[in-house]
């Protein structure tokens, strides 16, 4: 069953109030916002990954989900398969380090064993202070579609930590991801809709659109870059197809200024769909738009 | 590393004042009592166990969690591993089934895919409302030790999964085990401390003494046993030692009297660890007290 499937019969069961229809990545509940995001072994992360850094990205992606609220972490459940010591001590280590970069504690949580040899499958439920937390749904038609920070960094990581030749800043982006927690209190206020890049920024865009039920263009050549990326290979298409960047995208009236990096890269219009240029001129979608759990392998 | 000491490691880290200092299942957040537990295909349940009882399972051990506090079901979190569609469907309708049951509405959750033939790992995290929540810790010397309904039948259960003989409603309440909520809230009020029987009778009782500083003793003679479990095997070591009653285990003073079917089983006293008694007459404890995670496969 695709992801798109099960969600649509989750649907049909009792929802709370606070599950937003399921179409968002967040649940308002007891004064707060909550997220929760599962990294599984082979799926989200490399079997040699340091634990370190899996520990580190499995914060901070859900953090992540609260920076696309505006909101600031109160703490965090961990859900944790028991392994070999080393992997476990290096987890605690990457987990020490990420619970105070954000200043956010820890709460409780569950610890399990794995039949040998299972991959390992992590959870962590993040809860997260009150905000104006602008819906996945809520892109107008003649809005600007914005990116923070740049794009295809985390993507040449994980070809970077698959054997390629490659800088340690690209391989840093795919590991340590940054949640953008400061940026997105600022963008909250008066994005219409905002989420994270996790699956791809094609992809990730097209979801935002389909949800707010309105079409989005985008264009290629305003896709932000970075020199280390640029360097690399500076590929758009693979850029904007590769998931792990945690940047937020988000939608704003023509009229906003940002204060933060960010960069206009396209606009919601009447209709359905989305559409990519090259400095204006129509170019082909490619044939995958990024990462849908339940279709593919990344 | 052992659960111990991956939880001991974990004390090291920022805490947040809900967590309780992580000697509990639960923590008290937004108003709220928030529970975590994750089911492992091949440790928490048998792969051919029918995909509905697997989410029946999933919720209802969440739903106990919150039952030990005395506090009646808000909603949950699903964390899912989509795999092939007949089992996704079933986990659907059992889903379906146990919120229903419960009155329990779906809050929201994260989807994933797993590498193939991985173990399927699946996560619920449910909230409560808030509640008298007595902790794990709070047993006292001359405390009397409490149990509901009757222990061993879930083991039965799953030595019937397994390929045993054995009667239907054994198996049942291994496959379908009863959050024991309505029990839970009248004995909150009074109880000193309560937690579930998860991991097994004696190796639960003794956790529940080791957090409250004190000694229990346990007499196996008034360990209560349905007439199905005398039936088909009647042991009452074994009884005591198998997970998954999901019976509610607590303490209270002698002048208590129940207003629910529980069973006296034992006292509290000043000292540490685990004794056994069988009709008063001392006996040894077994080598085993329960399923102990980190350690050793069920």
């Amino acid at each position: 069953m695709t992801e798109a499937d099960f969600i649509a019969a989750l649907r049909t069961l009792p929802l709370h109030p606070a599950a937003r229809a399921l179409a968002d990545d967040v649940a308002l509940l007891g004064g707060m916002i909550v997220t929760t995001d599962t990294l599984v072994e082979g799926i989200h992360f490399l079997p040699d990954d340091p634990a370190a850094d899996v520990a580190w990205k499995l914060v901070a992606t859900n953090l992540s989900d609260l920076a696309a609220k505006g909101s600031t972490p109160i703490g965090v459940l961990l859900n944790y398969p028991l392994s070999d010591a080393a992997w476990d001590r290096g987890f605690l280590k990457g987990l020490g380090d990420v619970l105070a970069a954000h200043d956010c504690p820890l709460i409780g949580g569950d610890t399990v064993s794995l039949p040998a040899g299972a991959p390992r499958v992590l959870t962590v439920t993040a809860f997260g202070q009150l905000s104006p937390a602008p819906p996945r749904s809520g892109a107008l038609a003649g809005d600007r579609l914005w990116v923070t920070g740049t794009i295809g960094d985390a993507g040449a990581g994980l070809a970077i930590a698959r054997g390629e030749a490659g800088p340690a800043t690209l391989l840093a982006r795919y590991r340590r991801p940054t949640p953008r927690l400061a940026e997105g209190r600022r963008i909250a206020r008066s994005a219409h809709a905002m989420m994270d890049v996790s699956d791809g920024l094609l992809i990730d865009a097209q979801r935002m659109a389909a949800a707010s039920g309105v079409a989005v263009t985008i264009d290629l050549a305003r896709v932000p870059l970075s020199a280390d990326y640029l360097a690399w290979s500076g590929d758009p298409i693979a850029a904007a197809t590769a998931g792990d960047d945690y940047e937020l995208l988000f939608a704003a009236a023509p009229a906003f200024v940002p204060t933060m990096r960010a960069t206009m890269i396209g606009r919601f219009s009447d209709g359905a769909g989305l559409t990519l240029t090259n400095d204006g001129a129509p170019t082909p979608l490619p044939a995958r738009l990024g990462f849908d759990h339940g279709t593919a392998a990344p």
